[in-house]
This record gives structure tokens, sequence and C-alpha cells, in this order.
């Protein structure tokens, strides 16, 4: 017997929830998640990782104001960090499979299979629907080198039991950067392998380039231009074979990007196109078969992969099943490395701008003077402005700064409403905040 | 002879400092200062203090994350925690003043004496102008009880080159629990001395009273309906007599609220009038002599005394001074007590709503265990939120919280925008941060 509903959701991240959640009220909804409830996000993601961020930045900072009368800090203790990130996560799947059923939708634990492209088949069931929401998400990929069972991802990062001595990373994306800030602080001895000599790609080379010094300062190894061709195993430890030679290490993450988790959806058997980068979808995130939408990390897309972002394309197609129809369009979308100090971008990118410098305006303003920032000892803090000439707009800004989340987020607004300078400076902000100097800043 | 200018400020805080600099490109001004240049805020007020607190508030998150892996740690070290916040503040007034010169303003050390409505004197020379800023600030007060002259000042606690082993605080207002704040945190025995039961007039008793619990929590000692009628000198130790007995410490801060600075200024030979909280202004903040104005904290007004106001006021008066007549019509103003947990509110406030509940909403949010809280455990983080009920907008709100700073601003800004949870929803705000989870407050 198949079971009938309304619209199947598969995944139950933080896209697929919203969808579900905004849906339920009005249909009969099912939502399949093969792995832990609440998919990557809160269990292998953001939310651990900002838990430990949390503590070794505050560490960080601590140690900073050594200078202003902080006593002195032995080490983390990686054990305790470790078991403090556990208590959120442990209560996640069944808090958040709870909520789901609470809501009143169907949750279903199994991993889908399409038989078609309006049923498909969870643990030899089968179950069919008007529409089918795909939101199953990215996973990590594991480099295809020699020895590459020997590589261990970000979801063994966050629940190493303990720290290992020395650690590599292959990458420099926000994985990479953000578990090495963590690592190091914690007291390992952080490589990271990056094939060329950037880092965080939609971000300018000013501020990752600064980024780098701060990091390199705290004794993160960068070895620029230099590609892992093999892991060794040789008496216990790992070795890490690169075109700049060997590395002895005790744990190597791959960190080379998220691929879409396509494998096990059978797609083809509903018909459903895919490129490289994931699922193809249309303005209204719908695949080429209609009724079937894509939400977050495993669709096609040039918008960045973000837990804001799935939420927001999760109530977005919830909405379009219900009825409106509309293309989607998204809001300025902020992001940040949580690293010592974050790196933040929000708009258009200064590598876009620079490629239309009569239209755009780029100042990229040292702040590392101003009180906001000296009184962190935050010397090197930066923030850029890309305004367009003619408007006056805000259109873009990056902030690289201790803690960068307010700026960023108020930036965001900026762009989003279009404000002047002349409705900034009506505002009266707390003071002192990172607010209070915004109108030096726009 | 009389010099002359087409405007004269008295006080170079930041509204006397504001109003200088936007009226300097059109017009020669006079900018007379008494103390040290740049008023009270950067030098013996909030930028001071918050370099302090930073310090102190780190402290104390870095204790509590004792549970997640954080090592051990000793005390504050209280000498270098005050040359820390004197390398801010030793720079301070000659760069303000140097900034004044440089932005055309001719500075002059000094205290005024209104000679008539036009005409000051300072140093034994005479001054002419047009239109006259007063803006000379607010000064703590010393309670007039036997003793008085053993009292000491907040501004004798920012220059403390010791930490005294018991401290008591005359007061239960901002200034009081700042400073009973940081002082407890670098180890000193505190106590509080408040006259009734309550703390922070402004704010809600749900959050004072949860606010004086967490404080009490930490050590500082509250002596509700505690009047001090005298203090005593025993064998080199302070005695504070009290209504509730006698207390011996080794420093008495009288922080008993700060009169407007009047002494001196020989308003009467203008012809100004004044009340018990200071120079009587209109709706342009004009005195009764209609070319002079008043800025900041020595004018008898409903509004807060807050630096941010001052500056708001100072470039009003300067729009004013150069033909815009409008009445001042102020936005939302957010405050927040810099403690640990910090105590802000913006907006309505309880008091008031709790009038008229017919027409407001208040709703009182424990979000202890939301994520944003819950990883550093802020366990009793509490959000109210005042809801017009007719038009659904965000008249007031309250955050008792570690970091409520941002949600401060942005409740703020959704005040003054009169922004709808719609508005709100279709924002992507930094995730995890404080404002991912606005969607679930508002």
């Amino acid at each position: 017997m198949t079971e009938k509903f309304d619209t199947i959701v598969i995944g139950s991240g933080p896209g697929g929830m919203a969808a579900a959640e905004a849906l339920v009220a009005k249909q009969k909804v099912l939502i399949v998640e093969k792995g832990a409830w609440g998919g990557t996000c809160p269990n292998r993601g953001c939310d651990p990782k900002k838990m430990l961020y949390g503590v070794v930045d505050t560490y960080l900072q601590a140690k900073l104001f050594a200078k202003a009368g902080m006593p002195a800090m032995g080490q983390l203790d990686w054990s305790k960090l470790m078991a403090f990130k556990e208590s959120y996560t442990q209560q996640v799947p069944s808090g958040m499979q709870t909520s789901l059923a609470a809501s009143g939708a169907t949750t279903l634990a199994g991993e889908a299979h399409f038989v078609n492209e309006h049923l498909i088949e969870v643990n030899g069931a089968t179950y069919e629907a008007d529409n089918i929401v795909i939101a199953a998400g990215a996973e990590p990929r594991i480099l295809d080198i020699p020895g590459h069972n020997y590589l261990k991802t970000s979801t063994d990062f966050l629940k190493l039991a303990e720290l290992p001595r020395r650690i590599g990373f292959i990458g420099g994306g926000f994985v990479a950067l953000e578990l090495a800030n963590i690592a190091n602080a914690a007291g390992a001895e952080v490589h990271i392998f990056q094939h060329n000599h950037t880092l965080l790609e939609a971000m300018p080379a000013t501020a990752t380039n600064q980024l780098a010094d701060l990091l390199g300062q705290r004794g993160i190894q960068f070895h620029w231009d230099t590609t892992v061709s093999a892991v060794d195993r040789d008496q216990g430890a790992l070795v890490a074979q690169t075109t700049a030679g060997s590395f002895p290490m005790d744990l190597i993450i791959s960190a080379v990007g998220r691929p879409a988790a396509l494998n096990g959806l059978h797609l083809e058997k509903a018909g459903i196109t895919t490129d490289v980068h994931g699922i193809k979808v249309d303005d209204h995130l719908r695949t080429n078969q209609p009724h079937v939408y894509v939400i977050g990390d495993i669709g096609s897309k040039r918008i960045p992969k973000l837990t804001g972002v799935a939420g927001f394309e999760g109530r977005y197609v919830a909405n379009t099943i219900l009825g409106v129809d509309a293309p989607i369009t998204y809001p300025a979308i902020p992001f940040i490395a949580f690293t010592s100090p974050q790196l933040g971008q929000v708009g258009l990118t200064v590598t876009e701008a620079e490629k239309n410098l009569d239209k755009y305006q780029i100042t990229v303003t040292p702040v590392g003077k101003w009180y906001s920032y000296m009184r962190l000892f935050d010397d090197q803090a930066q923030v850029t402005t890309i305004v367009e000439r003619q408007s006056g707009h805000l259109v873009g800004a990056v902030v690289l700064a201790h803690d960068s989340e307010e700026l960023m987020n108020r930036f965001t607004q900026i762009i989003n409403l279009k404000q002047t300078p002349a409705d900034i400076a009506h505002d009266i902000n707390v003071y002192p905040s990172f607010l209070s100097d915004l109108p030096y800043l726009f």
C-alpha cells in the first residue's frame, strides 16, 4: 500500500524543516531523514562549531587581555570542550523529530529513493505526493588520492575525543579555516595545505591575506600552492605527501568542498536533471519536474550555501506550494568565517565591484585604532564598504574584526533597506557599541 | 577688547563637540572647556568604564566557561587594568582639543561665566556671540550627610591606583551597578546601599530583580531600604552608618545622581531660568533667551542623559542655528546597564505600558535555553517586548542578557522603522548570531 501525502520533504535540515513547518498547518506532510534529525547545521555544522568557537574565541580574547590585567591561563581542556558541545548535540535529533511531529508532520527515519516523479520508497514502503521537496543537503568530499581512506572530515573533527598533536587541513575554505582556528587555540600544531594562494573564495585578498597573517602569527602553518598527492601511514603517524614535501601528521582533514548529496536519491527514476553542482533548479526552485522543488545545499545555484539561505528557501517553497506565484528574490546574504578574528562579507563582492570602478566606490578603512577595536586589542580590524556611486547606496561590505557579527548584520539591513548616511545619522545606538561608530563607516 | 564669534559653545563633551563640529564649516565658533577636553564620557564616563567592563566581562565569561574546558584563572590585576584604561584616557584631552582646533574652531581652556545674555567671561577676557550653546554637562552628587568629605565619586573610582578591599556604593542606579560589577569581578567585597528596594528606575522590576539575584550570587551584597546617614572614620577604615547598622568600608562611593553642572555659569546674569533638574528648555532646546541653547545633561528634560542623545542634540542645535526650524523629535533611545549580564531598555517602558494593557501587549520570554544564550551559560537571559496591539508594531523592549548590545540596537531599528514581523522574517542574518533568533522574539 502506498501512503499518500500532499507534500513529501526529503531531509530535515534547516531548509526541509522550514518548509515542513510552514506547510503542515494546511497540508498532510511527510518528512524523511536518513541521518540525524535536524540535518547538518545543528548536528555536525554551524551550531556545534560555534559552541566550540565561542569558548575558543573567549579564550583567545582573554589571552589578548593579559596586557590589561587578565590572569595567566593554561591550556583549554579538549575533553570538557567536547562534552560541552555534546551537551547540545546529543539532544538535537530527538528534539527536532519531536518538534516536527508535534507540528503535525509525519516523520520517517530512512533513506528516500525516487521510484518515479511522484513516488518515493523508504525502508521498503512507498509514499506518494503531489509535491516533493528535496532538501537532502551536501556532504564533505574526501579527496580522491592514494590513502584517501586515512582522511577524515569536519564531521569527524567535531567528534574528536582527544585533540591530535598535529592536524593537517586540506583546503582553504570556511570549514578548513574555522576548524583550524579551533584546533590551534586548543593547542594542536595546525597545517593548512592549499593548492593555490587564496583563502575563502568570496572574500577579497586584502582581507584574506591579513587573516592569514594573523592566523600565521598564532602558529597556524600555511602551505601555499601545495597539493596533497597521497597519504601514507608510517609507524602510527600519517604522512601527507605533497608537492612541497612530506609532513607527518596525526590527523588529516579533507576540507575540499561539500558536494550535493545526490547519491541514493535515484533522481534518474524521476527524470530529474542535475549538473556538476547539484540538482538544476529554475527561478521558482523547481526542478525540471515542476512539482519537485529543491532547497538548500543540494541545489545547483550561485547562492551561498548557508543555514539562513536554506530556511529562507524553505519558507519560499512552502509559499509557492501553497499557491503564491513569484520567482525567488534573495535579500542581501551575509556570511562570516568564524575565525579569530572573524571575516564577514555581505552583498556585492569586492571582486565584482573591481570590475566596474566607474560604478562602485570601494573604501577600505583600518579601524584598529578606533575605540571599539582598540579596547579589544583588535589592532588589525578593517572595514571595507562598496557604495554605488550614483545612488550613494551601500551595496556590499567586508568586515575583518574580532566580533564582526553585529556590524555584518547591520550592513545587511542597510543594503536591504537602501538606507542613506542621513538615515543612519538619525539613529541613536547604544553607546559605546559597534554601531555607535557606524556614521564614520558609511 | 571683546572678541566676537557667531557661536560660543560651553563644554566640549560629546554634545558640545558635535555642535561645534557641525557649525564650524559655516561659522566662527569658540568652544570653552573648564576641565578635560572631551568632557565626561571619554575622560571619566562611558569610554573608560567600558574599557574596564570589557576586560571584566570577558573574565567572568571565561570563568563561566570553566565547565566547557576553559582553564582555571586567578585574580584580575587591578593595576594593569587601570594602566590599560589610562592608555586610552591619557591621550583623550589633547586629542580632542587638537581635533576641534583642526576643524577650525577656536578652543579656550577655562571656566565660562555669563556676563549678560550675549557675553561670557573666561580667564578675565570677554567673548561675545550671536548664539550661545550650553553643554556643560552634569557632575556626580556627593550626599549631604555628616562625613560627606570621606565620600568619593565615580570619577575617583575610575582612577583608583589600588582596588580597596571593601567598597560601598550609595545608590542603585547605572553608575553604582556598573562600577559595583567591575569591583566585584576584580575581587573587592562590594556593598550596595539603596534607600528603597528598586534598581535602575527606568527598568521593569522583573528584570532588575533578576539582575540583583545574579549579582547577589556573584557576591555583591545588596542592602535594601537602607539609608546611609553618616560616614565616620575609625582607625583607618571608613564606617557607613546606616539605618541597617554600621558597615566598615575602605571606600564609599556616592552614586546618587548627577545633577546639572550649573555652578559658576552665572546664568542669572543672562536671565536664564532653571529648575531643580537643570536649565529649562523649549522644544527647540532653547532657553528663555532664544539665542541660548542647551544640549545634553545640563538641560531639564525627561530624555535619558546619554552620550548618544547629547550628540544627537548637538547636531540638532547646530542645524537650528544654521536656520532649520523644526522642534526636536527623538528617535527611540536605547540604553544599557553595562553589568554582567547587561540590562538594556529601549522605547516605551514596561511601567508605561502596564498603565494601558488594552493598548499594549507585554511579553516576557525566557531565552536562557535558546542556542545563542545556552552556549554562553546565560541561563537566565530574558527578553521583554511591548507591542502596540492595534498596529502590531514593536514600541518597546527590555533585554537582560550577557551581551544585549546587538539585540538592543536591532530593536531600536525595528521601533524607528516600524518594521513588521514579515519585514523581519524576510531578512537573512548571520547564522548563528543573536539576530538569527529574531523571528522568534517578535
